[in-house]
């Protein structure tokens, strides 16, 4: 038995968890445990640091309620959240990459036809969506779900401005043919901010980094016997592909969005998704 | 300009801080990042855990309060607390060992004469204490200030039940006389689990520990000159020494109380503090 003491802070800490308990639990704690006091350690964190730190992780819980998440976007600015998304969907060539969910997803939006517009406030520039699901063999996959969703024209999501926007405001799910076709009508999305009037935005403030990301279409492609897809396809050209706050952008992701001369939209863009099956173990 | 991924991904979140941001805000914050990516990659934690991870600092964030810290309690059950404490009071040979402040010091407590009982509820036994106050090379001080602080017989600090203990229950300041003596009477505490029906108590649950910590009476010994000093005397034979579940205890602050027989008290500690002066680098 001995005491904590800088020396050996991480084994009596860790000593201290019992062999009953779940053992993948124990194996996440331990390591916790090791990185965090290896941090402190690091930078020799003195007592006014730690009281900030304690803080912030306060405000930052209790910035938290139906219509935000603090924590989430904390992680996201951090690069945790592109980091968990990159180990747990290592792609195998070929396939479509994947990047961050984001907090504006909602469930249940509506099922419509293909080609249906789903800005409803009149407002942006209309982009008409299409491609193919595809499996990595190239083979179309039929009664794909493709489910979208993006900011209006003002860079705000539905779900941030619940009076302002007709419900289900730039949100649709499609189903795709036998030949594994989409095709859906949106604004060409704008590039926003994400929430910075919080700890967040604090932090990105005091580090000297904004809190913009580049314009994108959010995507979740799901079929059976495939592994399901959380991705963007963000729009070539924008500004912030290179500085997103959240980390999301990958090179693949980036679409050239194509002027065209219709009465149904201004903007198209071409992008087919590659689905790995779920039995892969890759 | 290279995108996040498993490989880059420390490089790519510190590369994006701003040179001209404060110098040791980037220097934590780095290594905040190289040790939390470090941890997400060695676990190669999963999206389920990241979201339990989520929703549990987002909890804790939320359990906070006037009355209540949950994250101090996160830190403390994590020995995150008692590290930064071991690494800002690297105490000389001699001096007294510090240890956690705990959340239930409550400043402006009354200046009492010396020997008084700050003990107001008539509950529990009480117990003289006594000792001198002094530098390292064994000089009293004079005119230092004891603030001491209990819980009460029944585990309970008057802070967390303040409609049913007296006002300053088990809080007092006493100041050393020219010799450096002080004494005072107290109850001789009891041992109380940190409170345990938040996340911290659900975390401590899953990892098979108890909230217990032993008996001890707080200390905070302040005196010109001198670095304060913020200990606690541990009641010698209590059951929970070697598990305090704040990591709290050192060999050096257990005290032994000596059954005595007097109209005044049933027991008696004797124990000196050295304080360093504010001076020594160490």
């Amino acid at each position: 038995m001995s005491y904590l003491s800088e020396g050996n802070s991480v084994e009596t800490v860790n000593a201290r968890m019992s062999a009953a308990s779940d053992a993948r639990l124990r194996r996440v704690m331990a390591s916790l445990v090791t990185h965090l006091h290896g941090f402190i350690k690091d930078v020799e964190l003195t007592e006014a640091e730690w009281e900030t730190a304690i803080g912030f992780l306060t405000r930052t819980g209790q910035m938290c309620g139906d219509a935000r998440q603090e924590f989430i976007l904390l992680s996201d600015a951090l690069g945790v959240s592109m980091l968990v998304d990159a180990i747990n969907h290592r792609a195998p060539e070929g396939a479509t990459d994947s990047t961050v969910f984001g907090p504006f997803h909602v469930e249940g939006a509506p099922e419509l036809p293909m080609g249906t517009c789903i800005s409803l406030d009149g407002k942006g520039e209309i982009c008409l969506y299409q491609g193919h699901v595809l499996d990595l063999d190239g083979k179309p996959i039929a009664d794909a779900l493709v489910d979208v969703w993006s900011d209006n024209a003002d860079g705000f999501y539905d779900v941030q401005q619940p009076d302002l926007q007709p419900k289900w405001n730039n949100r649709g799910v499609f189903r795709t043919g036998p030949d594994g076709s989409y095709a859906f009508r949106g604004i060409k999305p704008v590039s926003y901010p994400i929430p910075d009037d919080g700890p967040v935005g604090q932090m990105l403030g005091a580090l000297g980094r904004h809190p913009w990301r580049p314009a994108h279409m959010h995507f979740r492609v799901t079929a059976p016997g495939h592994a399901r897809l959380i991705t963007h396809i963000f729009v070539g050209g924008d500004s912030y592909l290179t500085s997103d706050a959240v980390f999301g952008v990958k090179a693949s992701l980036i679409a050239d969005f194509l002027p065209v001369h219709s009465p149904t939209e201004q903007w198209r863009t071409d992008f087919n998704f590659v689905l790995r099956p779920t039995t892969n173990p890759a």
